[in-house]
């Protein structure tokens, strides 16, 4: 199943895509694909509603609708920093021993075509093609790698927008550089795993103004989604809802010679096998006395 | 004005503090002490009201209720590292030139005298003291710091429960140590500014089983609370009822010689002048199975 949501910034309304460009609106039944929505069995309530609708034709055309992003304002969103070795080599960074976990804040997350706006005074604006999890049951102290492919609700694609002077040199933690508005392009859907043979094999791609910038597969990910699920649930407690991304393959801003990095105008094209594409303009910076 | 919560953990009612002991259940009118409420203006609705309920002496006692956080669960939980001159320098690290920020996850957050749980594979479990700010209203690319102090709801106590092993020894970023279920007690209250004369110069205090470790005051913070605000919302989008730690005075086990963490059976007790006082019980980590 494919859960999307549709409609304007800040009203969306949960829907299940159908095919290519038809979906069933299900928000007769769901308020959103919140917590709430993934606590309390959601998803397979809607499979055989999804079914019936289908059979009686309830289908609407997607058309030139907005898709936002296919989840609510989660509880906290968590990132995997160096998680793909060609990645980590590019940087000049060592391949880590553990899982390097930092966080956006999640008011960053946005539909998967809005626009990404640079943020003031920033200086290298950079692109990161990343799969996200999203987290279906609240996860603790899990026990195995089997317990936590049971805590994923589904895959998506997402665009870890970094700015990468305030993520390296104002001092300390790379907060600072992940959380602007905007930040969090995902979707254009959440797809459940059930329709994904293996989340291990799927290539991804980022380009910036049609040049190909990354081409690369989840093959070469250090720590695989299952194992990043129950490594993090034995330091905090991931809430249904929750988002997780996975890290970034080479061919970042950041790596390239001489570095390159995103100025107004310039247009984002991201896709990973089987999960959808999306496209981001970059628009300049806030203005004096606009927020 | 004093907001309060109180009943069990998940089901607390918003209150209003009138005395030491006594105070009006505003539940009738205010769903919770949320992103809503404050975003809502709710504080001001509450004064004329509260007044008229203590005119009608519809006061209530506290007795031995429990007190909850004094908010939601807030859509983020951003701490401040480093900002105390003095603790800087008990930890051997320079005085940072810009803030330093981190994040804790926003389902730490538990009422002032709850349990802390040890984590499981815990070694270092630390205390810290601090001077919270809720954030009143959406905050972003503030122009000043006098627009900053529009932007602050209230004050309260926190205690920044941290585990130094897995801050410091675990790979990249401080948040694998901050973010374990229980690591925020807050409360009891939060404070309106109108009622704190002057926010830096407050005496701050934590005893360990009746030993005072922490015997600090904010004045010696180096980045002050309005500059704080200002300055995050330079990097991210602050939303009503955000929860800003501002960091810790000296005295923390990390810093005393030999070092000191808390055991199982601790008893922490946390202070700020004019903010109230807190009580945690160090409790066992969770069993095998039990989450």
């Amino acid at each position: 199943m494919k859960l999307l949501r549709i409609g304007a910034a800040g009203s969306e309304r949960p829907a299940v895509l159908v095919d290519e460009n038809r979906y069933i609106d299900v928000s007769d039944v769901v308020t959103d694909f919140d917590e709430h929505f993934f606590a309390t069995g959601g998803i397979e309530m809607l499979r055989p509603l999804v079914t019936d609708r289908v059979g009686r034709a309830q289908t609407q055309t997607l058309g030139s609708v907005r898709i936002g992003a296919p989840i609510a304002r989660p509880h906290q969103i968590i990132c995997v920093g160096l998680n793909y070795s060609d990645h980590a080599a590019e940087t000049g960074q060592a391949v880590p021993s553990e899982p390097i976990l930092f966080t956006k804040s999640p008011n960053t997350l946005v539909g998967p075509n809005d626009d990404v706006r640079i943020p003031r005074g920033a200086e290298k604006l950079d692109w990161e093609v990343e799969l996200g999890i999203v987290i279906g049951s609240r996860a603790s102290y899990l026990d195995s790698i089997d317990e936590a492919r049971d805590c994923i609700a589904g895959w998506l694609v997402v665009n870890d927008v970094s700015e990468r002077a305030f993520q390296m040199e104002r001092g300390g933690q790379w907060l600072k550089g992940k959380s602007a508005e905007t930040f969090n392009p995902a979707g254009p859907w959440l797809v459940t795993p059930d329709e994904i043979a293996d989340v291990l094999s799927l290539g991804m791609r980022l380009d910036v103004n049609g040049e190909r910038r990354q081409d690369g597969s989840t093959a070469t990910m250090i720590f695989d989604p299952f194992f990043l699920v129950h490594y993090i649930s034995q330091f905090l407690v991931l809430e249904p809802g929750d988002l997780i991304n996975t890290g970034t393959p080479p061919g970042v801003g950041m790596g390239m010679t001489p570095q390159v990095w995103l100025q107004q105008g310039d247009v984002m094209e991201v896709a990973i096998d089987g999960l959808g594409s999306q496209r981001q303009s970059v628009i300049g910076p806030r203005m004096g006395g606009e927020r």
